[in-house]
Formats: C-alpha cells, structure tokens, sequence
C-alpha cells in the first residue's frame, strides 16, 4: 500500500500561528510534532508500507521534507508531486494515482490521507485502515466514516447504506451530504447511519482512475497530460515531479466528492472511532488538548488566575489570566489573538483582513524557511536588521550579492564555510565576518551539524528583494 | 514656590509594564510621555517656578533625570534626595522640607507631588494650586480634595468643614478618613463635603518643620541627621544627596497622613475637579484613555472583530481581538496580560506570585535602564546573548572586563569610541570590533548624538553579573 498524503489547506482560522507560508500541517500541538510529521508517522508505520507519495505545493516541498526526514528511519521512498498553485483535491488525486500507476503498476493500494487531521487513536485508526483495504481489494474505494459524537455543521456527512455491507465492516455508501444546517445535523446523528466525512479514503489505483475515467474523463486527460510534460528530478530512490503551471491550470479546479465520490458507485464507507479531528480551528484544538481542573488547556508557559474554560497558546512569553472564561489566547512573536471560544470561526475575517491589508503577520512569521534552514528577524530598526540564521547540514545558500546592505556575520554554534569576494574561509563559534556591499559572498555548512549564525545587516535599504543571486543549489534564480 | 516630586510605589497592579526596576511614573499612556514626565511638565510650567526637588529612589535616578532632562528646556535647577529604600511618604517629605529650607530659607512654598499621577485637566490645576498657595500663605498646609465622582472604595476620603472657610476656596479639614467600605463611600458621597485625598499638597516649609517639630519630633530629628550626614554631589545648579543607608533607616516608617495629617490642625483642603486619577489599575487607565463607538480603547498596533468596552494595549505585535468583551489586554515583549475589567485589582496577586518565582518579568523589562542609556536583550540562545546597546550623548560604560565571555560589536547608528585592551579606535556605522575575554574594554559616546550598537556575546556563561568594573563614570562599583 502508498499513502498519500494531501496537503492543501491554508488554515486561516488558526492564525496567527497558520499563515500563508506557514499552513495547517505545520501546527505544532504538544507533542513538539506538527500536524503533517504526526500524519507522516502514523502512514509509514502501517503494515507494507515502503513508500509514500506527497501533493502539495511547490514553496512547501523543502520544509516538507525536513520534517519527514527528522521521522523517516528506515528510509521510505519518498516522492514529491509539486503543485504550482492549489486546484483542490481532484487533481491532486488524479495525478497521484496516475504517477503510482507508472512507478507501482495499476494493482497498488493509494490511502489517501489530508496532511493537517488529528488522529488520537492510533490504533483504532490501524485497524480501520486494515478494514478499508479489504473493501479497496474488492474494487471499492472505501472512505473513513467517522462517528459522529455531536451534530457538528462544519462537516459533511456520508450516509451508509446498512443494507449493504460488502465486508464485516464497510458498507457501501447511500449518498454523501454536504455540511448541514444545525436541524438536518441532528437528523443526521439520530438516524445512526451517518457518518463524518473525514477526507481519508483508501482504493486501488485501477479502480480510481477506472472511476476517473468514467465521471472525470477530461480531468484525467489533463492531468496525464501535465504529468508526462512536466520536469522531474530523479534522485536515488524518490522522485520529484515539478507540475507545470501553463498544463496544470488546465485541470478542474473541483474536489474530489463533486468529482467523484458523489457520482460513483464503488464508493464504500467504514464507520470507525478513531479520535478523528479536523483541526479546523482553535476551538477543535481546545477540544483535543488535556485540561487542568478548571477546563483550561495551555501550551507554553502561563498562569492563570481564577479562570476557567480557556485555551492559552503561547510560543516564547509569559501569558498571565485574571479572572477570565471561555477565551482562546494566542501569543506569537508578532501577533497575538484573543478570541471567544464560542466564536473561534471569525478568526478566519481577521485574517481575511489581514491579507487585504498585506499585513505581514498574515504571510510570514519572523521565522521563514528556507531550503538550506531557517532565518528568525530578531530586530529591524531603521538602518539594520538582525536575523539569526540555521543553516542544516551539507546545506548551502546561494553564490549571492547586494546592492543596499554589507552583513556582519557572527558564528555562534557549529563551522561555516563562508566564500567572501575570493577568500573561502572556515569560521567557528565566536569567529565574525564583513561582507561589503557588491561583494559576492557564500555561506555553507559543510558539517554535519547545525550551524548557527548571527547577521547583522546594515544599510539604507534592507529588503530581501535586494539580493543577486549567481548560483543556487536548489534551482531558485532571483 | 518649590514643587516637590515624590516617587513611591511600584505599581503591582499594573503588571507587565510596571516591573520592580520599572515602577509606575515611568508608565507612557498615548501621548508617548510618561506619568513622571507629565508631572514634572504641570510642575515647572506653574508660575514662579524655578527649582524643583525630587525625592525617589537611589535606583531610579539616573532615568528620571533622563526623562526630565527631554522637557526642562529653561533648565530648571532640579535636585534629587536619593533614598536607599522606601521609608513611606513622612520622611520624604520632611527630608525634602529641610533640606528647602537650608537652600531656600523657610518662607517658600513647597507643593507636594506624587511622580505618577494623572490629571487631564491642566488649567485647572493650575487654577486649584493658586488656591493652595493662598492658604498656605496663611500658614496652612493645603491638601487637594477632588470632588468625588462616584463611590470610590480605593482612596482616603477628606471631610472639610464647610462651616470654617479659610479662603474663598479652601476649608479647614474636620478629619481624614482611610479607604472606606462601598456603604461608608456611599454616605461620604451623598453627605457633599467628603472629597478624594489625592495626595498633593501645599504648604510652607516652615509650617511644615512646625507641625512635624509638634506632631513628629522624632521623625523630624532622625531625618535631620540622615540629611547632615549624607553625601551630596553638587553640580552646576543642582545637588544630588545621596542618604545614607544606616541612617535613613533610623527614620520611622510612616505616611504623612499618619504622622501629620491626622493630627495637625493646620490642615486645609481645597475642592477641584481636575480629571484627576491615581491610575491605581488597568482599569483605571482604561477610564481615562479615549474610547471608540464600542468603547473600546486602544494604545498601539491593533484590529478588533465584533468586540467591546475593552483595553489594548501593545507595544510592538499586533493584537487581534475577536467578539471579546470587557477585557484588559496588555502586551510586552516577554509578557502578556488578559484580564477580566471588574477584577483588575487582582493583576496585583499574579505580580506577587511572579515576584516569589523570581520570575524574570516581575523585576526587568527586555529594555534594561542604566545610567549610560539602554540595553535591550534581543535573543538568548544557550551560547549566546545579543543585546541593542543604546548610549547617550557624552556618556560612558565603565572600563570592564568578563571572565566568561566575548563580545562582538557593531555600530549601526552613531559613532562609538572603543577602549580595546591598550587600543583606543573609532567606530563608525557598519563598522565592528571584537572584544576577546579578559580584554579591559570600555564604550564610549563622545559624540552630540544618539549611539546605536549591536552586541553579540559568545561564551558558556552569559549572566550579568561575570563584570570586573575598574572604573565607572556613575560611582558604580561590582
């Protein structure tokens, strides 16, 4: 079996931690892993599992790939399918199925797995998986119906058809419903034969380009079409494939239920508890935290003072409670959110106004990831700006220059190879740099452990458009 | 006549921003002057003004110099009585009384008042102290009662004796009351001659050395002494004392209504409305700031979804707000309060738990006050310390030296003079220097204008206390 594992989202309802460089799957909870490392986890550690497929867009492939790297012990083959932009979840689908069947054979099994869910029953969630690959042998694509615990709105539901089990455990599905309103929802929870739509579904890769074909003839032309034309990167035992904009913007944009699930009849559903959230807002996370006598939830350091029912997040400062209920506090280095729990939806219009503002707190943290490790703003005044910088191991920035700014470069942990005009020299902790303005400069780790670096930059210009890039190791130009 | 400023208390309850080393007259409310900074601004704009004494804090002086020294454009002859702890307002103000005298003889007039205090209405303040000067001239000690404006139970209550007018504004005092129940505050309110004790003050010296010579002889005589025997430096048009410790503490620990008020029938006090708060909490100052149509007030960067009757207050993120009501929020750089507006009272109890942790944010703020100017501690890494160095025009850090680490250096704003072992070497913006462990160093400002550094420290021990001083300009010694 291959997972795969669909990242899509943006999560604008956990700003200010989601942001449009930092989405959903990247939400650490407590655990100190993120949404997509728990999901990588959970789908390398299933039975004949020895590879695993990735969807997702282009800017988020490195870091990606870092957090998989720091859990992918026994080396699963990892491919890449890199979106040019989001075109929802059909041809996200198509095209994996279509890559696997080329690199698998068509008798496969895909588990398709959205990279932001929680799932707190591991177990329950193997078994469950197992039940779906039985389903998936007999031709049928089994989705994972989850059991409702409360007539939630925010999800759809999938009615199942309890005349009709195809195995002990999955039965095939009566129709699919759209998000309810709250009437219909408890209709829904009554009747007992609904389920949660949870996303995951699991088939061969036959039977879903066989259903492709039948509903979604053009999208799966399109997609094999920008799939043979677009570039790939073949290395030892992964491949990535960089999806071509001009092919792939001919692909519907349409999710996978109106595509498909709604109109095939080989849909089944396995109806299972396995402590399924979708994390759609900070209230789910209140809901899925450990809570302390008062009912408050807190990650990070705090103290709370006769307080009740709150969620307190919080990434590097003290967050203090007075006498407060029923409020979610989230605290990031530049941007702090409190919010009433029973509205936890409307964080969405703030960063919805946030993003017409261009407000930089809804793109970038002042953390940025890079291909080659991170850079954290620490300070920007009005002639410099401080950055620290993590440069991984064997990683490299590009051969660059600036027009505006010289940088002071000071190694605190680890060795840097710093190229600077023609001079390459080796700095260590406590060692220090000048790069002049206009000269070319590189700077690599070349060991095989983080290297960290203070850079003062000075200048009457600071941007980071002001940079001269003359090579790149990860093919980025200017 | 002589204002005198007097700095007290350390304002608990308005945690994060009022820290042990930042006490409450150095809090800024939105026009970016602080509550020291706006009395000092009503006390040397008064008529017939031309010196002015402080009684604070050894600690605090150097900043309050500071922040008086951006407004006295007339130069204003401004001396300070140090104490090296807070002995209560009674020796204060007697020290303050006797050391006037001896400078000025005893005919002035000195009007008493505390360093952090709000008034929003400025002429008639000016109006209400004309009115004290009035009675003191007869050789009364007038206080300014405020007209209450509801049933306060946080402030002592004057009760004037409206059948005994002393001048067509002031009254003889019947007695001073201490802070009432919510029952008594009624029955004050409705009886129309109960007034706020706003602690400010007016009288002669030599009426006060004759109330305190009846009422507190001890007192008078143990401050007489401290104030003799004290070390003084005498500038150009100012002395500093400098009251010595195993003296002052001989001094009775007492407040001025105890000692004199209570007993003196000199007292006066004269009615006026002049905006006048205490700013004893968050609340208070959400009272006093402008609100919005939803009665929300805000100082900083800031968005509001659907929220009302809240304070925000923030210093450099932004804080989004979303369908929250009568909260106080208060950000710092490495604290943030929310607290519930009818309980602001309580900040004081979350202040005195982080003070027994010995909790960072209970004594400093990120931006640390010495008597050079500045320094902010940007990050702290386990290896590492960066810190922005800010130093004032002329001024100097001591010749030191640390055992355990190395520092780099960068100017970025400014010109620093740089004492480098036996090295002296001029430093421009974008300009840098290493000072290896051990090295004798000093940074120097011998320019007009504003020094901006930035410091990175390197080394397996980063406290503040690895420094060998061999000579500081400001009498500080390990």
């Amino acid at each position: 079996m291959i997972p795969v594992i669909i990242s899509g989202g943006s999560g604008s309802r956990l700003w200010p931690v989601s942001r449009l460089a930092d989405p959903k799957p990247f939400l650490k909870l407590s655990d100190g892993h993120s949404l997509l490392q728990n999901t990588f986890s959970r789908a390398i550690n299933l039975p004949d599992v020895n590879a695993l497929i990735t969807v997702t867009n282009e800017k988020l492939h490195f870091r990606m790939q870092d957090e998989y790297q720091q859990l992918n012990d026994n080396k699963i083959a990892c491919d890449f399918i890199l979106e040019p932009f989001g075109r929802n979840t059909a041809p996200a689908v198509a095209t994996a199925a279509l890559f696997a069947k080329e690199k698998y054979g068509e008798d496969e099994i895909l588990l398709i797995l959205p990279a932001d869910h929680l799932i707190s029953d591991g177990e329950a969630f193997n078994e469950a998986v197992h039940g779906a690959i039985l389903a998936a042998r007999q031709g049928y694509i089994a989705t994972f119906g989850i059991k409702p615990e409360y007539a939630e709105t925010g999800y759809g539901y999938i009615e199942a058809n309890i005349d009709k089990p195809i195995t002990d455990k999955a039965y095939l599905v009566n129709r699919f419903v759209e998000k309810p309103n709250p009437e219909l929802a408890n209709k829904y929870i009554n009747s007992g034969h609904y389920l949660w739509n949870s996303g995951m579904f699991c088939g061969k890769i036959s039977t879903f380009i066989a259903e492709f074909e039948l509903y979604a003839k053009n999208l799966l032309a399109t997609t094999k079409e920008c799939l043979a034309k677009s570039p790939r990167d073949k290395l030892s035992n992964s491949t990535i494939i960089h999806l071509s904009s001009s092919l792939f913007i001919q692909t519907e944009n349409i999710s996978i239920d109106y595509a498909l699930f709604e109109k095939t009849y080989k849909a089944a559903v396995l109806p299972c508890s396995i402590g399924w959230s979708d994390i759609g807002s900070w209230l789910s996370i209140a809901q899925n935290l450990p809570k302390d006598k008062h009912n408050n939830a807190t990650i990070g350091e705090n103290i709370l003072h006769n307080s009740k029912n709150c969620l307190v997040y919080s990434t590097n400062r003290i967050v203090a409670g007075v006498d407060i209920e029923n409020l979610i506090i989230v605290d990031t280095p530049d941007a702090i959110l409190v919010v009433n729990k029973d509205y936890s939806q409307n964080v969405k219009l703030i960063f919805e106004r946030l993003k017409n503002m261009e407000h930089k707190t809804s793109e970038l943290h002042q953390t940025a990831h890079r291909p080659w490790g991170t850079y954290t703003v620490l300070e920007e005044g009005p002639l410099y700006k401080i950055k620290r910088i993590e440069v991984k191991p064997g990683a490299s920035l590009s051969l660059q220059m600036h027009h505006h700014r010289s940088e002071h470069w000071i190694v605190v942990d680890g060795v840097a190879t710093v190229t600077n005009g023609d001079n390459v020299l080796e700095l260590k902790s406590n060692q220090s740099t000048y790069i002049p303005i206009e000269s070319r400069h590189r700077l690599e780790n070349k060991t095989d452990k983080n290297l960290v670096l203070i850079e003062v930059q000075c200048g009457q210009y600071l941007g980071e458009d002001d940079i001269v890039r003359f090579e790149d190791k990860y093919g980025r130009t200017q």
